[in-house]
């Protein structure tokens, strides 16, 4: 962080975000729902997801992969199982689009699917998740991205870094959630690596002759290592049959192969399960469920040195209106450019 | 393996622990269910879920604590949700109470989910997923345990091994399917170690003063650790609130405070998915999704020194009629005397 920092508000943050998709052409649905993603991120201190992303997406716009009107078309599949197709466009409206409904299937059948197709998802996944735990609903996401990570005791590249979210809800706090990438490490760590110079921790990646590494750039020229060997490789294989072929949308490796290399997301699929803890116990409510959950969390809490998953993304939400956003002036400079 | 073995068929495997189990007056039903889970085991070549069970479960039917002639009770929650009460019996009855409810309601909604209570679960679980798979459809498993891993940061014991299942159905394979616990190692794994006078590797667990260590004496009076370090330890929490809070049963701390140390399993939840696949795409035949997921697979196959999750367990279970099943003469003696 030596790099000079502008501060902004969540307000300017939101302001900017929306100023340069919509000088880029994007529909004005399409750019509430991205614009809200992005500031969401920066208001939760998940700097990867957020502004620093936006010159990614407006590539995938200028090149013109990207739908800039596209309108997401909900269907229904079943009782329990909804669609929404992107429509070629950004992912961040397709899932907003199915979020009432699959709530509210969700409540009327217990357990409740939401597949997305044809969309180019380029965000972390708690997005998904955390608003369907505000409702009170249990919730996992799946999707996966591009060929970056070895098969276990492969060595090339096949799997996306394929994230994983879960949530849990919770009475008068913010939900329990994870998001986290089946590979050991982000890609955009390797490349800060890179950046600064420094070698990687073992178990990353390795090189292109399937050799262990700790040269980032040897790294990023061979493949990624899931987290914790071939089961975190079997949670990675089991996100590309779930985003993938479950959906009836591509794998890493063919979105690898559809890509135009623009640097901005690709297209794929996603999927998004949630479940009513009322539905899953006689007596049609779910208080003692989440009172019991937070049996839990105390003994997880009372251990030192432990924390539950988002607590820091939460510490940092309430951090933000006093504190502010900073991001580097080189990435301001940039944004004003793309604004104009 | 240097402890002299014994070859038995499969039908003799099936055999004796039926008569074992009728000698301890476990119920004709409950018999023929839990004797058909360890059976498979020993077809598979998992010998740790196989006779070498059979002790721990007739201690628990011993010390009084399952109840011999439980009969499963069905109860339909929701639309898309069941319930098996286990009635305080052996989780296998209560499991196969349940499977074809499960896949009637999975055809019918798309989703499905099957809680299962207060039942004593004591075996892998893979044979959970893979019937549901063997009948087309997508299966997630999670159950939980006795407390053994540490939480991430933390110290002292708190989430079971927390295993998690996952199945994919194939069009003239048997399915893909994994089962991996949460923590780095099997606690059998360890106990292995003890016994040979092994070290652990570095990362299975630390002592009491929360050190790493690689003494399995000392871990196993310590804490295991989960596999991939906070990643897994996130894995084994959404493990303990699905198998736990969620289907109104206990967590694996809860678990261990109520267990009599019988050196049987323990009693808890557990909690079941299955998705068809093919009403996760309009047009209503899962044909072209699992036509697609062959891709996928023929992609890691394609790469040397992989393999595709349960591979060796398919293949043990060819060689299972041919080779017959070794057990160590000292667990047939004991299985003999169980016997009689």
């Amino acid at each position: 962080m030596s790099e000079p920092q502008i501060t902004l508000s969540l307000d300017e943050v939101r302001e900017l975000a929306t100023v340069i998709f919509s000088a880029h052409g994007l529909s004005e649905r399409q750019t509430t729902a991205v614009v809200e993603t992005v500031t969401n991120a920066e208001r939760d201190g998940c700097k990867s997801h957020g502004l620093f992303r936006v010159p990614g997406y407006i590539k995938s716009i200028a090149s013109g992969k990207v739908s800039k009107g596209a309108v997401p078309v909900l269907t229904d599949l079943a009782p329990a199982v909804l669609k929404v197709d992107g429509g070629n466009g950004l992912a961040p409206l397709a899932i907003e689009r199915g979020r009432q409904p699959l709530i509210d299937r969700t409540r009327q059948q217990g357990i409740a699917a939401l597949a997305i197709t044809n969309s180019y998802h380029f965000a972390a996944l708690w997005p998904e998740v955390e608003p369907l735990a505000e409702e009170g609903l249990v919730a996992f996401a799946f999707v996966s991205s591009l060929s970056f990570v070895a098969p276990a005791g492969g060595t090339k590249p096949l799997y996306g870094t394929n994230p994983m979210a879960f949530a849990w809800p919770r009475d008068g706090h913010p939900p329990v959630v994870f998001d986290q990438a089946s590979s050991a490490s982000a890609r955009g760590e390797i490349q800060i690596h890179q950046r600064d110079g420094k070698q990687l921790p073992d178990g990353w990646g390795i090189d292109n002759q399937g050799r262990p590494s700790n040269d980032p750039t040897a790294v990023l020229g061979g493949a990624q290592l899931p987290f914790g060997g071939y089961k975190g490789a079997a949670l990675a294989m089991m996100v590309e049959l779930l985003a993938g072929a479950l959906v009836g949308d591509v794998f890493s490796f063919e979105a690898t192969a559809n890509d135009n290399g623009d640097g901005g997301p690709s297209k794929g699929g996603e999927l998004i399960l949630a479940i009513d803890p009322a539905k899953c116990v006689e007596g049609g409510g779910a208080a003692a469920q989440l009172a019991h959950a937070e049996d839990l969390f105390a003994e997880v809490l009372g251990q030192d040195g432990t924390r539950l998953p988002s607590d820091r993304r939460y510490a940092a939400r309430k951090l933000t209106p006093i504190e502010g956003i900073q991001i580097p002036t080189s990435l301001h400079t940039e944004l004003q450019r793309l604004a104009s």
